[in-house]
């Protein structure tokens, strides 16, 4: 049986300040957790209801009754199984080659872990979201990353002094830029996109070098910016 | 004040079955809801805090108070206004020309109105989901579709009949398919998507036409199903 005060802890790392004064977040589902065991996080603690065997992976796992996972889980359905890991270091930026996504005031959490899932598939080399933007350790970021948050290194900054201080061009997704289709995406580069309702900030504007357009056929006001995310990193990959 | 027979009924159309036994589904947030004011959808009521104003628009509105809003409310935190609208015939699907997203027992809701979304965009005629889908009408769809469910057309049918029956050309996207960027995408076709978890079914696979795919230069183990329709609808549009 688990103390009432490990359960207690799980549940408190659903607030952001929590998981920052203890450094570590939790993930939910057989295949996550697999990810994160192989991934070179830090992964403290696994809890498991009796179905799951982990046992030929070596892996310490506590039991938890069904009652004390419902308790732990942050989801709407416990998958039954859930583990503690600690925050990942991911060591400084370099910012003279490679390419990055730049998140403006990323709110929504799925769409950042929709991003993170992106960013893994066409072989970025990071994200660096501004430090208005969503936690990427929030769980939903965590669930809706898939696994690509262990592999892509998610960085937060002042997004004004990594494009002054990065010799990367910067490209910034916008309403009315060049059409990307006929843009020459750079070797390495910084690809910007702005927030759901305000897209980029005119600060920062102000400091790209290429603004650049999903050209519109239809009606619809905007795209969901995890699926603008998907079409110019598909372009610029 | 608001009887409390009006309250139930908008909770009520949480269901689906009661949404489709009244035909009717809600619509919350001003944005939205003055979308579908000037769509052709037909709106029955519209409910409100004495904040919003729409006397311009000439529409009978009821004022309701916070507590009853909150009560009405099928979000996180209720906008203030709220709408019932009725469901749209959109008439028969002419499957002899024009660009259709097919979408194969697609789950998420979120999903599905973000594909609406795309659609709408890059102006495709209609999105064709297989009954097994999730219902359009469902109040995530609604919301997350941002206004694109008044504009773009949403069929459920049997997928197979659709494929069998269209002289269009039905290109799939699957994991292991021809490279979409050398793909010679037709002028009109049906472009298919499967689900979150099993993509195509082998079913539907064995009557496609070109299987096509975006390759991976990374790691992850998918990409989101919205983001890759973002990406092959860029690309046939």
């Amino acid at each position: 049986m688990l103390t009432k005060n490990k359960i207690k802890f799980v549940r408190s790392l659903r607030s952001k300040k929590e998981r920052y004064s203890h450094n570590c977040f939790v993930i939910e589902g057989e295949k996550i957790v697999q990810e994160a065991l192989n991934s070179n996080f830090e992964v403290d603690d696994v809890y498991a209801l009796d179905s799951f065997d982990l046992s030929n992976d070596n892996i310490a796992m506590s039991l938890a009754s069904k009652k004390e996972m419902d308790a732990m889980s942050g989801l709407k359905q416990a998958p039954g199984i859930l583990a503690v890991a600690k925050f990942k270091n991911w060591g400084p930026i370099d910012l003279n080659k490679g390419k990055y996504i730049l998140l403006d005031t990323l709110n929504d959490p799925g769409n950042l872990g929709t991003i993170i899932r992106i960013a893994d598939w066409f072989a970025f080399d990071g994200i660096i979201c501004s430090t208005t933007s969503v936690d990427v350790y929030n769980q939903k970021v965590v669930q809706s990353s898939m696994g690509s948050l262990f592999r892509v290194p998610v960085w937060y900054a002042d997004l004004k002094n990594v494009i002054e201080e990065s010799p990367l061009p910067c490209i910034a997704a916008v309403m009315k830029g060049e059409d990307f289709r006929g843009f020459s995406f750079p070797k390495s580069g910084l690809l910007l996109l702005g927030s759901e309702s305000h897209g980029v900030s005119d600060e920062l504007l102000s400091l790209i070098d290429s603004p650049v357009t999903i050209p519109r056929l239809g009606k619809a006001e905007s795209l969901n910016v995890s699926v603008a995310a998907g079409i110019l990193c598909q372009a610029f990959s």
